[in-house]
């Protein structure tokens, strides 16, 4: 039977310039995919979120029509990128607003912008340092009538009399290539020795001494953002940072939804070379930027939720999502970070943190080992605010945690004008004394949507100035901002300028945004009331992750997402997935401890908790139906009531 | 540049009828190896031992004069097949006392042809049940909304049940496999779990119960021979035994021979590809035979010499050879076994037991082992007489071991009618009421050589009749037997009938017997005195090994190869290389124990030791320079004397 080769078409993005050939039929999603063009897609290419826009230039599409299209969007050629199939060559401009740009990732630890709180003592002390791949440089006697003990034992003596390693391994490589390193060398070699599940490997071996050439990344795989860090394992310096968007946001802003679309198209191999592409491209741009070769690296350890880490290694991740809700692994034994495609030292190693659960990851876990909550002896709670929310409460007697369906309103998604932190988005907003809307965009640029902050900001000053009511619903605005939109009633923030289209919050924006904070209320309120946690007993609320650091907190407490604490207890920590990922790198004690820390933590599934549906709708309000357990947001309300 | 193809010539062996195609130029001995046709080569192909001589029927050959070949040889076409080189087709004939055949290998360690003594209990008892792979079937409860643990941990927690495993492993690709294979075996699996250096690895899994297909392959890689036994990993039986030459004799008889060669010719991974083949021979006929799976034989042990582990290993093995005799490696961790190409389960594990040093293998720890010689409150001596002759000498307290540079004679090397134990070998030798010698055959063939007891009868009969003095050399013989040979003079034991030519012993083959059991006894002298051990404190001494099973006591305490001990201590112990490597894949505890006697025992290397050689040549009189230390032979001396 003769085969007609699709023809392909040329398709070019504007403003990057990036091109790429794609067959006839394509979805302009895919092509920007192959391009390397980064689109917004939060719904994985079903065609309901809208985010997706794109307008065609030149040439021709067949686009389906579709309400979230306005009849002005259809005439200036805007399609929705994952339904517009490709019929020609193309030339497509992506709109600023749904570029993803270097913005705010947090790729540090140590940033606290709203915090007075001392966070420096984070995941310091603690562990001695030990490494978990060390370098010893071995100068070791060379083999004589009196001293003829095997090469293979030479080195093993050699290493034991520098390192505590009762078991240690070797591969069969290795041993092979043993007389030859060692009688070239005169028996002058650096020995890469790693830990691996109780005994120590010896990784590698290189003639002469290399010792102070060893170095190790960590990553926080997370579901929006990547991060990784260079460290000189040889000082234990952080010797710089670099971050990057997970490229699997293509397929879906949320993991579950990944989930389903590998599942659906067998895409697994594919969503797992996207994200150990994002790690590669993170180590090969830091190794370049601080002049470090590729093969001195011989570790990475990563940390994140456990579906990210199950898309990284390409373990099956379908269960995650299905009752009832099982991991293929929660703790994952080292790993040669060659075998998931990690491009380091060709036998080095990939660390994983061990995970609680398929909704408490390692990257909770290494919170917990970074805050050292799990040593504490007065309780504390740790909110992890990213796309997902989890919750840790505990202290060294106990742990529980929980994740809550927040979902991910604060990151933008299923908000009209929401967007990720970068520049343009609104990430501060209050009301002027005129009423007027005031607000700060990331970068000073002109405002383009709302990020996390500016949203749980916007919600507090509406609530504070009452223009919606404790159930989040519009009462009215003096100035007359609210108006009936296509999506219904909606406050505009910054009215349309130039070619700048309004930015207004929708009532359906404020319901998505009340329901997020009331999933995170809920999970860190059962967790309190099923330990009989009150909230005077919090010596600490520590908030870490995505948009934590940039959150306000009396704010949060207002809207009735934290807790109603006093302030000077609640610590931004940033981070926390990284930070505790390099104390496990820099600490064998410490990935222990990960270890202990994780078996240790009793994880409440909220699903099938009789309490936590009455606790959401209870938080589905502003801050909460029982106002008497928000004393400071009380008094605040009260006070503007009384205004 | 044109070339010119080798024209290939047929090349057919009788009386085999195996045939090969071998360029033109190639050497017959070559073309044997090819077409599996084994040939007697003492000296690698160099052209001096004589041994490989055939008989070329049909076709041309470029063969240079040799000494080794009588006129009358060369009239009849009698060739040296490493000299003769191929120039046409050709059909071969080779004689039948040059082929290899199934003879006497030593297979199992229950043999004792000429002891009374009991060897039962050699081996048995002493450590606990625990194979170093088992299987256990795991019936794991299905995951559940109450029951959320990840499949790793699920298996990992159901396992710890079942087995003492504190530390434990899995491959990367079983952890991916993991929910397929759990889900659809409804959580009811067979885990194949192997110790690997300290840690446990889950090897396999396999749906169902499948804790009964679980064996394992023991192979005692010896120099000449190389034996195996299948066991039942499940009951711990042993099923069956095969044994086959190694086929690495075409390189040279003894391992020095075959490092020269794989050197000159860069052959190592040929050798290895010799044994590994030998290896999987024995295995695949196990298989067969006994009606087991390759895919069910989870591990294989090997015990033998260093030199041969390396080969098999592909170690690099040429520093054993060389001042100062150093092995790659001693102890050798737990390999996958295909990646040394050994064919059984594709993830199953290869052991070995861990060696001294260069010249003492893991086939003497492992006899150490199998005697228990390590445990015993009195001292006691091990005598391994193969190839090399090995000796221990130690209790619970200390062990010294030394290697004899006894060389090959007893095995028929360096010996005019020497040939190995096979159908038609002298195996018993003595003198008749007429002074005729009177002779056993194994198989009760026509004699067609003297094998290592045979020779040892021998020596010792002529030594009693006075045909020799104490030193070896011929004083006269009342037959009129002694004679003038091409090889200076000789003694006929069977004079020459029909086709066959006569069988006799030269005073250069006495001399290098002389020199052999001077070897040996020199080395149990040295460790004796060094440790200032007398006689009649060893409350036993064990003779294992290549001809040890049919050896004459007191005929080898006459010529002066044993100490003259009571007979009654003196125990046959038969093959302890594989009694020993049995007892370490059954339980992981007698494979500890062999890694601590290997670290226990002090090697003394007799080449620089400075009462060696004085030993050696005191040795060098039958049985020694001073007879009080041999009072049982003096009486039998004296007797004879008498008569």
């Amino acid at each position: 039977m003769p085969t007609t080769k699709t023809p392909a078409c040329k398709v070019r993005f504007e403003p990057s310039g990036l091109k790429t050939e794609a067959p006839r039929g394509t979805s302009i999603l895919e092509a920007a995919r192959l391009a390397g063009v980064y689109l917004t897609s939060i719904c994985g290419g079903d065609g309901y979120c809208g985010k997706c826009k794109v307008v065609v230039d030149d040439g021709d599409v067949e686009a389906p029509p579709n309400v979230l299209l306005t009849q002005q969007e259809t005439r200036a050629g805007t399609v929705l990128a994952c339904q517009a199939r490709i019929m020609s060559d193309l030339v497509v401009t992506v709109p600023k607003s749904h570029l993803l740009e270097a913005g705010q990732i947090l790729i540090d630890s140590d940033a606290h912008r709203f915090s007075e709180l001392p966070t420096a003592d984070l995941g310091k002390a603690a562990f001695p340092y030990e490494p978990l791949v060390q370098k010893v440089y071995l100068e070791m006697a060379a083999p004589s009538e009196t001293d003829q003990l095997a090469d293979h034992e030479r080195l093993y003596m050699a290493i034991r009399r520098r390192l505590d390693v009762p078991l240690m391994q070797t591969g069969y490589r290795i041993i092979q290539g043993l007389p030859a390193i060692l009688t070239q060398s005169n028996y002058k070699v650096t020995a890469v020795v790693g830990q691996r599940g109780g005994t120590a490997e010896v990784v590698d071996l290189e003639p002469g001494d290399r010792s102070r050439c060893n170095y190790a990344v960590a990553v926080d795989v997370g579901t929006t953002t990547v991060v990784a860090h260079l460290l000189d394992l040889a000082t234990g310096a952080t010797l710089g940072a670099e971050a990057t968007y997970n490229s699997q946001m293509h397929f879906g802003e949320d993991y579950i939804r990944r989930i389903i679309y590998a599942e659906q198209n067998d895409a697994f191999e594919e969503l797992q070379r996207c994200i150990v592409g994002d790690v590669n491209e993170l180590i090969q741009a830091l190794a370049v930027r601080h002049n470090v070769e590729l093969a001195c690296i011989t570790a990475v350890i990563c940390s994140g939720n456990t579906a990210m880490i199950h898309f990284l290694l390409n373990l099956d991740p379908r269960r995650i999502r299905r009752a009832p809700y099982i991991p293929t692994a929660a703790w994952i034994p080292p790993l040669r970070a060659a075998e998931a495609g990690i491009r380091i030292n060709k036998r080095g190693l990939l660390y994983t943190l061990p995970a609680v659960g398929a909704y408490v990851g390692s990257d909770i876990v290494a919170g917990v080992l970074a805050t050292r909550l799990y040593e504490a002896r007065d309780l504390s709670l740790l909110i992890d605010i990213g796309t997902n929310g989890e919750v840790v409460l505990g202290s060294r007697q106990w742990m529980v945690c929980a994740s809550s369906s927040a979902g991910p309103a604060f990151e933008g998604s299923g908000v009209k004008h929401g967007m990720r932190a970068a520049p343009g988005a609104i990430e501060r907003l209050s009301l002027g004394p005129g009423g007027e809307f005031r607000y700060q965009t990331i970068g000073g640029e002109p405002p383009r949507g709302l990020c996390g902050s500016g949203l749980l900001d916007t919600l507090a000053t509406l609530l504070e100035a009452g223009i919606i009511d404790r159930t989040g619903r519009f009462t009215g605005d003096r100035n007359g901002r609210v108006r009936e939109g296509p999506d219904g009633p909606e406050l505009v923030l910054v009215p349309a300028r130039d070619s700048h289209p309004a930015i207004a919050i929708t009532q359906a924006d404020i319901a998505n945004l009340v329901r997020s904070k009331a999933g995170v209320h809920a999970a860190i309120q059962v967790l309190m009331e099923s330990t009989n946690t009150r909230p005077e007993q919090l010596a600490a609320l520590y908030v870490a992750g995505g948009f934590g650091n940039y959150l306000d907190v009396p704010k949060a407490i207002l809207v009735g997402m934290l807790p109603d604490i006093p302030v000077e207890r609640i610590r931004f920590v940033g981070n926390t997935s990284i930070a505790g990922a390099k104390m496990a790198i820099l600490s064998r004690l410490a990935l222990e401890k990960a270890e202990e820390i994780a078996a240790r933590m009793t994880y409440f599934d909220l699903m099938n908790h009789p309490h936590y549906m009455d606790e959401f709708i209870r938080s589905n309000f502003l801050p909460h139906t029982d106002l008497a357990r928000f004393p400071s947001a009380q008094k605040r309300l009260g006070r503007r009531a009384a205004t």
